[in-house]
């Protein structure tokens, strides 16, 4: 999917929600454990509870590898029941030398057909690359991450007082451009969101940590919004795992539908 | 395999040798692709041909997920297949926050039962932390890697002068020890092995890049060899594309067996 379609997906569904697919066999409603794929059977329900409120679902490959083969094909059987015009991301946090991470890039960009995969920039453009190579396809880079190690070193100033992330940004913005390449911003950062904005005015960010990890999302709108939203805000845990018993696709679709309207306001209020 | 288990290979095999399995299906000699598992059928010569000149089996992961459903069989069998007295490193560059770390660490420690996995500390503590919980299990974390664009960010100076790959080694050094962890420093960066061991002086180094990317094993070992020789040289391209005939496992273990002899010769100047 390119820019112009998924600014318009934004624009048709007054939503810039990514529901992320972390999805866990221990923490899946019961009932659905009797069913031959579990996994497959719980992103179903999810995707048809919140396909008209999300603009793009996030599995978080780590959730699909850790199930071994059984995991790769619930995947991409998830992916296959996606409809086309939502943009899918694999969180897959991949990045290594050249020739692997060409590797990387066949397997989510050709093999499965993800719109974009996540990717880590601590070995440099080389390890990037590979991934900006797909005609509307994008590599999302990590940038600030919301997790508490985060800060252990993507702060770390430079001899000119620059943080490490806003150097991750700078340089690796000219390796592609806002039309192939997002940057990951962790909602819990969102006071430094003002300052990304001024290194990179017109790219996505993807911003992780609203819901569980306790970010918001009017500051995420207030700092990180640009004038083509210029943002998906994902939400995992605080939307598919809302409900647990046989209506739990219900639940589900309230914490989606919740966020959504808050996003449609956002939306409005910042002209888009 | 613990510390010492590994201490003991290196001096009975009088080898400090990593073989990396980077098996690709387009390079692998054509008489095996009329097998039913041809990068099973590969690595299997691999290892008949290796297994008594090295002390540590790499599978690159990307090669085996790239393949889908059967590569992840494919590296299972490999896997089934060395022997349990060779320490086997899954180089899979993951790392993300910590209930995604544990996933990945689940996969690989508990689903496939390697003993170490590569990670990237970008994301800091609670993305490395995952791996430590296993006894007798490793985590091997980026610190200076071989490759071009390892540059672009991994020498930046902090405002003490400190590079981030230092950096990185000292503040993760804190997370766990030389029994459960190692670093990955390129073969290609031999000049500051000394700066490294004046940092970590008893930790194992896992060392690419010597071969196709052009590191040399002479000066790996003088800066870097320790007294318990504190590394392991993994030579991928170099050795399993040594040859592509019917004969190439012969080839394979001529390139092997040359630098398993010149480790011989350096783990007696060193005294190890």
């Amino acid at each position: 999917m390119n820019r112009k379609e998924l600014i318009n997906q934004i624009k048709i569904k007054r939503s810039f929600l990514c529901v992320g697919l972390d999805t866990d066999i221990k923490k899946i409603p019961t009932h659905l454990l009797e069913l031959e794929d579990p996994i497959f059977e719980f992103n179903k329900k999810i995707i048809d509870a919140t396909k008209d409120l999300c603009v793009a679902y996030k599995p978080n490959i780590a959730f699909y590898e850790s199930m071994g083969v059984s995991g790769w094909n619930s995947l991409q059987k998830t992916l296959d029941y996606i409809p086309n015009d939502i943009f899918t991301i694999a969180d897959a946090k991949r990045g290594d030398i050249g020739n692997t991470s060409n590797m990387y890039a066949k397997t989510f960009f050709e093999n499965m057909n993800f719109d974009a995969v996540t990717v880590v920039p601590y070995m440099g453009s080389d390890s990037v690359e590979p991934f900006l190579e797909y005609a509307d396809k994008w590599a999302i880079v990590l940038a600030l991450t919301s997790n508490e190690g985060g800060l252990d070193f993507q702060k770390i100033e430079n001899q000119n007082g620059k943080q490490l992330f806003k150097q991750v940004i700078e340089t690796s913005n000219q390796w592609g451009s806002a039309q192939n390449m997002m940057y990951v911003v962790g909602a819990t950062r969102a006071e430094q969101l003002s300052e990304i904005r001024a290194i990179i005015p017109n790219h996505f960010l993807l911003i992780p940590g609203v819901g569980a990890q306790g970010g918001n999302l009017q500051d995420v709108a207030q700092y990180g919004m640009n004038k083509d939203c210029g943002l998906l805000v994902n939400s995992s845990r605080g939307i598919i795992y809302a409900g647990d018993g046989i209506d739990f696709s219900a639940k589900v679709r309230i914490e989606a539908k919740k966020l959504q309207q808050e996003m449609a306001v956002l939306l409005s209020e910042n002209q888009n």
